[in-house]
């Protein structure tokens, strides 16, 4: 950490910060310039992250030197972590495709769609039971309901769920359904939510809030991994900014960073990110060039009628041939797209 | 609802829109123009809305007309809402002040702090037990003891108590402990928390989030006003830019925005909205000045040893310098500030 | 500056770095922390900020420690600068309103509106003879016939004349007929033509670009002030934000640390800062009470035919009542708002 | 257009809206809902779209229908352009790389940078003569002396010249040097220049500004097609945003959108658009793979000794590497990425 004092800060002020730093068991080192005096905090920086020093009398800026989080990063564990969910991974030398739709609708509408997505080669299907909606007079899930027909999915498929909690009294419920808890971008910083998720063991697929940063989702998976879950898979899905053309903007540069900055697996979801049915498959392929792990899309044998995000899904047969897409762009990047085989067992596609 | 069709939809497309209309009960105009065919939706707006037109081949877009709140709309109550706190109002002719701590850290502290905002003028003590933290280092809140002290607060000073909750598990026992639910930025679209703490019936201060529009956060207040509860106090807090000199960016012109939009009182947050303790009076001035209702602000006896937020906290002398500040520029406003008189009683202040 | 080295840096590389900024002719201190080891760097620190350090192997992040700006800084120059225009003054004790249509539409329209706002107490007329145009089929302005339409309100109502140039082919010309040069948000960084007009000695309006920081602003008065010119006038007219109900976002924050960090005058333009009529006046007042030394804004006659931006414009009896508004709010910030007498020598309003 | 009035308008209201379009030629379809009112405009919408229909009381928003652009849409050539630059084209079958320096700093540092990209396979060298600096303390270029370095590379090497311009006054100069101008992002709605840019003749590289979005890139374009220059490459080089961790966003997702809505050629910028070396190669595929028609990245041969933007050059090892990843994804594309042959003819790559 390094502290830098204002203009003018008498050698008494210089003091004054020097003495609170060693009362917390740490070192500084004074460093007098023409335009200001700077001292380097030297020692645990997270013993000191908490205090409030910019608050000190003739402090100007406090600066950071090391990232906030610890069991996130790449220093902490150099080999990517791989997080299995059924017979699929995520972190591997694999893509690893999600599709569903977005929401839970009925028992037809599930089955339709988990066929299809199964047959077009997704891993793992996703639906939401309960779907946080802006609007309280919109859709909001079937309930467990929605989660027993996830489960005759999963038993007729042989697909693990993703599913979304929004509630830390449904997390042990959930749980008892789903191969994957979904934490949505809403809820990335709803803390007790992600604790309570993170202790039930199960892999966690947590969404990039809209207005996170590359560091504020790592910081939201440290909770989890703090709570001895290792089983973190991080998604990109958009960030709020003033374009209005799309929904949100996928921020492809976050796949790198956070596979350089993480050892956790990065996916992509380009339905969220972009809201148009169009632009789906074009940052699914960027998403997989930029080095992601997976992408999670949603798909809607009938978008028009969907209760929940229509514009933004894919039908079957775009599924299909953004998954033809994906595999050439993985290929060329000298991975596979992973796929269930039909006996259940998941081996790798060659095409 | 207007209906925007791509060009070159044939007749055919048109008329498979039409129907999908009145499917839904409603009545469709079509309007041929020479580069467009538009189709305005005549009806009740709110059934369609909840159908993804968009998905339809042949549309282009969809507008809503209406603004997709009601309850917190001026159109439903054309009278301000007031919401009582304590022997305080939120939205009527005064201006209210909270203060407190960002997180009560001891009993000690909240006793200072508590008697210095009282004396300062504040007709709420602020104060988190529960804290959302970005890092799971950071400190985390007392829970129920932080909740006792905020009671014991109240009894000695006579000032009511504004805390936050961050679990639906515990709406139940803050419920107990205080008089506003607050509900944070982070917490502005957990439509689950919204909605029990809504139901207890207490008043709600919701916390604009970072990243959510004017329209989100009536949105919001949707949800607590279907609950039957209608002692909503929105709060502007600064949302995300680009600027990177303050922390947030204290949107102003959200308060004459939402006054205009809707019957709620509207408070400004300019400690969390600057994270700069010299902004905070402009600020304040300033949100009084652009027609808010009330001011909330951290105040700290001791900032640099604030466990939480300290260079963002008012001393308890930079408070009562503020309080004249915004006395004057009320005054002006033809307002005033209310006060807690010594026997409890509130009355309104004249410098 | 401060140079963070990365994790490992061999004593090899941290000397590597050492040697090149005793190059330079400064002097390095090094500190060797647990994490990382940092590098101060001592001595002028602006011969070392072209040079990208942060590109040598090794160098994990380079932060700068002063601001890159120097004349525009209040460490340069603790008094205010204030600005002369005729006898109006931009950064005294008072606050002076610019008023005038968006664009100079025909003689006729100017003379009409310049009436009004010279009765409605503006002390100086705005108005665009060159009109920077989103689309190229949008109104482009009068050019110089526009200037002449000026000139002659000027002679005719008193009125010092703010208008915009936005080519360094035109810099003299306009200059021969405006009092204050104005830099539109889109020109903040053009900086040939800030460089230009800065060489005519003019007193110029710059405005912050929509996506520009306080610190951006601040360099691009720099560059005026490094041509000899100390003749600015900071303006805050709204940054792109998420936020859709309104054109801009007024960051009304930059107002008191734009006066913090700088000794030049910051005036506000809540007229394109919100696009929204009824939100001027508020955000007019809301500007003065944080310490804006002036306001400008437009004024229509006939909004709903102005050939640009009519939405935003005031009616002049609109003006008047936020004259008195802006009036009653600059006088409880013990100010006052600059008049201009019927005799043609300004004076200060008394209500 | 569409027009909808505000609650209450009354039969007189809305005929005075009905009367002020039929004035301007055009047709009005109302349609009266049972909340709202709207009027659907028939006719040509450009007519209307520069008055300020907003204005008019009653008016409570004005929806565009069409995009505000024309010439630039693909609804007006359905087919690509494809824009020649000497051997070299863009908006082809091919992805085609232009590098170089971020700026000319010397004839020894340009003909070394140029040697290197030739033969990593660059189709034009890029470098900046004249420098649109932040702060006026930095090198600003070598202005026609780097112009002339340029002209040297282009003989000794046949690389095509990509060079900046930034002063109306300077473009017929320029445009004597380069093969295409260069409008930068600070520059993209600097309305004088890319007009006068655009009647030369000569291609120009556009690139989109830090806070424009998607629509007005497009209406800059359109600036340089009413000229009767139809040879535009549009560039996507980020654009701002809250996330801290890169210098700009990189919107990937506005390469399919521009190329939905435009016939234009798109390429990207990854070197300002990250920032960080690092990300270069990653967003680099990432573009190519989203449908991008070309890149453009910066290699100096001595990052840490580049007068500007050392941080974000590529070694010219880390360029040839690049080059590799890119023609790996471009030909999983199906596309090839052009090369100049050594005998001077460009042919097309096969690895």
């Amino acid at each position: 950490m390094i502290i830098v004092l204002k203009p003018n800060t008498t050698e008494e002020g210089i003091q004054r910060v020097v003495k609170r730093i060693k009362e917390l068991g740490l070192d500084a080192m004074v460093s007098r310039g023409m335009m200001r005096t700077i001292i380097g905090v030297i020692g645990e920086e997270d013993r000191i992250r908490i205090q409030p020093l910019e608050a000190i009398p003739g402090v100007e800026h406090v600066m950071p030197v090391l990232a906030p989080y610890k069991m996130a990063s790449r220093e902490f564990q150099p080999e990517d972590t791989v997080v299995r969910v059924g017979q699929a991974e995520f972190g591997g030398a694999g893509v690893s495709v999600i599709a569903g739709p977005c929401a839970v609708e009925s028992r037809d509408q599930l089955f339709a769609i988990a066929e299809a997505v199964s047959k077009g080669g997704a891993v793992a299907l996703r639906g939401g039971a309960f779907k946080p909606r802006t609007s309280p007079y919109s859709f909001q899930g079937l309930g467990e309901e929605g989660l027993n027909y996830l489960k005759e999915c999963r038993e007729r498929f042989g697909l693990p769920i993703v599913t979304e909690v929004v509630d830390t009294r449904h997390v042990e419920m959930v749980a008892r359904y789903a191969d994957v808890l979904q934490i949505g971008a809403r809820n990335m910083q709803n803390f007790s939510l992600i604790t309570e998720a993170g202790r039930t063991g199960k892999p966690i697929l947590l969404k990039r809030g809209m207005s996170a940063t590359v560091k504020d989702l790592l910081m939201s998976a440290e909770y989890i991994l703090t709570q001895g879950n290792s089983n973190v898979i991080l998604c990109e899905r958009g960030i709020k900014t003033f374009e209005d053309g799309t929904r949100n903007t996928v921020d492809i540069s976050a796949i790198p960073a956070l596979r350089l900055a993480s050892h956790l697996p990065v996916i992509v979801d380009p339905s969220h990110g972009t809201g148009r049915r169009e632009l789906i498959a074009p940052l699914a392929r960027a998403a997989v060039a930029a080095g992601a792990n997976g992408i999670m899309v949603e798909v809607h044998h009938c978008p028009e009628k969907a209760l929940c995000d229509g514009p933004q899904a894919l039908l079957p047969t775009d599924f299909a041939e953004m998954m033809d897409e994906v595999t050439i762009i993985a290929e060329a990047m000298g991975k596979t797209v992973s796929r269930m085989p039909k006996t259940g067992r998941k081996e790798t596609a060659s095409r």
